[in-house]
């Protein structure tokens, strides 16, 4: 971030503001459109966080239940917006746009004005009313019910997300709420997207974004899952698309409205000024990082890995989360797939397996866990650990579609050491990273380069390790704000800008490329290493050894 | 112990003293002989522990050795019997006989007198003059050629060691010496068990011991590898059993000789009393812990197990370390199993998963590691940690045979916690257990229950996971000494106090019988992680997939 307040000042060039919308909080960035520097950053954390023990009012909520309240968003525009134009000492009447992106799927129901229901006097006790957040798991049991209709009835549609329908997307979390609340259910007039709720109190229009369309209300080929179908789920949803969820498609970077008064008076911008169609944090990265070409994938590495790319090429992927025209990029198919565990395969082990006299090691140098484990770890052969991992210990998501499988290590001995299993699971991720970059090419799609986003993009050797792995060169983005950023590219497109979302990400985009360089004689180590991963794989999660689902019925059963 | 000085200067009834030598000390104790009472103990530390770096002379050694000096036996009887003595405020002229035990094989090359031929002044800075002990593994290749020319040849004797002559072993040990350092194996006149080796310097004469002999040495139905045999290995191996290795059989229990004026002036015995043949420490431990029926099998748990047991029926048990006629109970076949690491796969996750919060929280109960990681798995359902795991960190002994075999975690999650694995290595090593035991069942050798010695005795949960997972009642041995107890039972006999060891088990021997009953439910649950245990067990060890063999090698080159 440059605080370039003094600089501008004599020369008020046009700027954008992104604001990114994440779980705890939010991020609002103020760019310059001629060249995307980042002059101004602010965050404001969500006063009720995520709501997963009580409702503000006591209300107690089951396990797996994950809510929100949107009075909070509204406070990011009301806090980041003004305290990022401060930052960046940049007048309002400088800014000619807007544009934000969300955290997906995360869903409310609202009044067809786009009140939220949780706001109404009788329903503050009612969970149902509030927005369900993308990590809310608890309509399982329904989007079970969903994939298995849809198998049944060979729902053309059911290709595009790798054969398996979330727990965390629109249909899944709307039938839960007409199974379990009918009431909220009768009175939810729109049922959407939180892209696209934030949108639509920025610009006073309610216009659906292309992408959580595509990604999570499996809108496909211009249509929604059929009524017909619908009904076989449950007679009482069959009308759900035509009363609740149906709204005009608007492409990504495409003006949604313009600034209210009211929202002009949040953030301290210019009544009037270009509100951006809504967007999801993942997808927004991919311009900002440059990637907006064919066999371009950003993988934005964190807790969990998002993969996106564009192509001009539309093929069954298998395992993927979705394929959407125009889900990322208008006018290209934007394929999604992902990686249910990676950072937080890393911070559970710093968890549960670095031992006291590591930590006491890790201190005296003045390195955190990581650090430590991976400057022990990065001295060593390819092999030379003797480990093989599955990167399983949150499920797979891309390309096994199953959230039951579990991590395993193979090949411990009395001499492995806490470096040796960390790096065997650094591997594991890139071995998972590989083989969803396998699928792509099996299927006619190629990849041709990776470029990084996200927080794990710190640590060389992951990375090194992942250009060893897939033999690709890998980049990284120039920007730690990388989705906000986006956000803001976005808005200057469609603010007029430029023509298109390509010419920003040249003219804005932040990437470093070919960063790290596949050396031969690691990469074809790898490739023995990989085959050993492939073949557990395959063992493990392609049904010949069921027993990671067996033991996860004996530990539910043991539990309960 | 029972220092019962006072009690017994009245009433000096007869006593032996029996010497366990093991790995890194010597324990001498004195017993009464009417009831085993143990009456006086003293241990004595070899002063040069084990040689696995350098000679006493400076002299370095390779990679996988591990010598030792005879002289530090010597000392222990010098030490530790007078020490005993006193301790018990025993007589000298109160012991009638002593017995004693030994680790193997651990064997030594010496003139025709018994002289070492590290001993003699132009041989100490030469490695191959001194006793290898019991875990030297530098002799794999010729162990490797030893088992491969065997089954080569059909030789009616593999079959009896599991199908795998061991790298430990007397002949693979003599070949190393022949094809390394040939002057060395030119002057050695006999090659002999430390075990022979300690009794003869005890009364005067060379007597082998049916146990070692056949264990170690091969020996079966009364013959040894064919001269035929051996010439195919190296022609000049050819005389080794007629040149350096045959000495008549004694059976165990039977009387070597009488105490030499040298050895009762080391020991401060009177000299001419009984010296009973050569032992071992596992296979003594038998008659100590009461188990001399056909159907009681001992397992004697520390860093690793050994399991033996006495049967009427002479049958081929795949994987067995060795079934010896006479092996353990002179008229019985001895059939001895292993679990190579048991102990030392719980003593390694304690060194490298016990995370520092954990550490400390130990440390504010007063509980060490392994107590606190057993008191917080104790709670557990069983299959409630989820987890799978396969105890092969140290490689598979029984049934297996194969020591590049490595250690497995199935079912990882980001909720499992250092408690779930400690307890999945727990149940791991009993279904090892459970495995051996069924292979000696299948083989139609019964067992019918487990009598445990040895450290690990001391944690109830574990016994209680073994008794739960065999499914069959669990006693333990009622004494410390478990080794030095039965050296000091075999001594009465061969002082002719009791007509056969039997007899001395039923007055002598100490065990509770059904301390742990499995539970049946609980054996239930276990018999489903079992079967997931075996699955996992042939896939991993017996060729579908070879991945450990190939990690092992990746390893072997990267850190070439």
């Amino acid at each position: 971030m440059v605080n370039a307040g003094d600089e501008t000042a004599g020369n008020p060039e046009p700027c954008v503001v992104g604001v990114d919308f994440g779980t705890l909080s939010g991020r609002a960035v103020v760019v310059r459109v001629r060249d995307g520097a980042e002059l101004g950053t602010a965050e404001h954390e969500y006063r009720h966080a995520v709501l997963d023990r009580r409702l503000p009012d006591g209300t107690r909520l089951p396990p797996d239940w994950a809510l929100q309240v949107p009075s909070d968003y509204i406070d990011v525009l009301r806090h980041a917006v003004p305290a990022a134009l401060t930052a960046a000492g940049v007048r309002p009447d400088q800014v000619i746009g807007i544009g934000t992106d969300f955290t997906a799927c995360t869903v409310l129901p609202t009044l067809g004005d786009g009140t939220p229901l949780c706001e109404l006097p009788g329903l503050i006790d009612r969970p149902h009313a509030y927005p369900k957040l993308w990590r809310h798991h608890a309509a399982q049991a329904q989007a079970d019910r969903i994939t298995a209709l849809a198998e049944e009835r060979k729902e053309p549609w059911l290709q595009r997300y790798g054969g398996k329908i979330s727990s965390e997307w629109e249909f899944a979390k709307a039938l839960q709420v007409l199974e379990e609340d009918p009431e909220v259910y009768r009175r939810t007039e729109r049922w959407l997207e939180a892209a696209d709720w934030i949108v639509w109190r920025l610009c006073g229009r309610y216009v659906r974004n292309a992408c959580t369309a595509g990604y999570k209300g499996q809108l496909q080929d211009g249509a929604y899952p059929s009524a017909d179908y619908l009904a076989a789920l449950n007679p009482a949803f069959a009308d759900f698309v035509t009363a609740k969820l149906e709204q005009p498609i608007a492409q990504l970077g495409e003006e949604a409205g313009t600034l209210t008064a009211e929202a002009a008076a949040w953030t301290g911008l210019v009544e009037g000024i270009t509100v951006c169609v809504g967007n999801v944090d993942a997808h927004v990265t991919a311009p900002a990082a440059k990637a907006v070409q064919p066999g371009q994938m950003v993988a934005i590495m964190g807790t969990s890995t998002c993969h996106v790319m564009s192509s001009d090429r539309q093929a069954s992927v298998p395992g993927m989360c979705g394929i959407v025209d125009g889900g990322i990029l208008p006018g290209l198919w934007g394929y999604e797939a992902g990686q249910s565990g990676v950072g937080d395969i890393f911070g559970w082990f710093v968890r549960t397996g670095f031992p006291a006299s590591y930590a006491e090691e890790a201190a005296a140098l003045g390195r955190d866990p990581h650090e430590h484990l991976t400057a022990l770890a990065a001295g060593q052969k390819v092999g030379e650990h003797g480990l093989i991992a599955l990167d399983w210990h949150s499920g797979n998501r891309s390309v096994l579609v199953d959230h039951d499988l579990s991590g395993v290590l193979v090949g411990l001995t009395l001499s492995t050491r806490p470096e040796d299993v960390y790096r065997a699971l650094l591997e594991a991720t890139a071995f998972g990273t590989r083989t969803i970059i396998e699928a792509f090419e099996s299927a006619g799609v190629p990849v041709e380069e990776l470029i990084v986003a996200g927080g794990l993009m710190k640590n060389p050797l992951l990375m090194q390790i992942y250009a060893d792995v897939t033999r690709r060169p890998l980049g990284v983005i120039g920007s730690a704000q990388g989705p906000a950023l986006g956000a803001a590219m976005h808005a200057a497109v469609a603010a007029g800008a430029y023509p298109d979302i390509q010419a920003a990400a040249h003219a804005m985009g932040k990437a470093e490329r070919d960063v790290y360089r596949p050396d031969s004689e690691r990469a074809a180590a790898y490739d023995r290493l990989y085959a050993e991963y492939r073949l557990l794989h395959d063992y493990f999660g392609r049904g010949t050894n069921e027993v990671m689902h067996r033991l996860r019925r004996l530990r539910a059963e043991a539990s309960a």
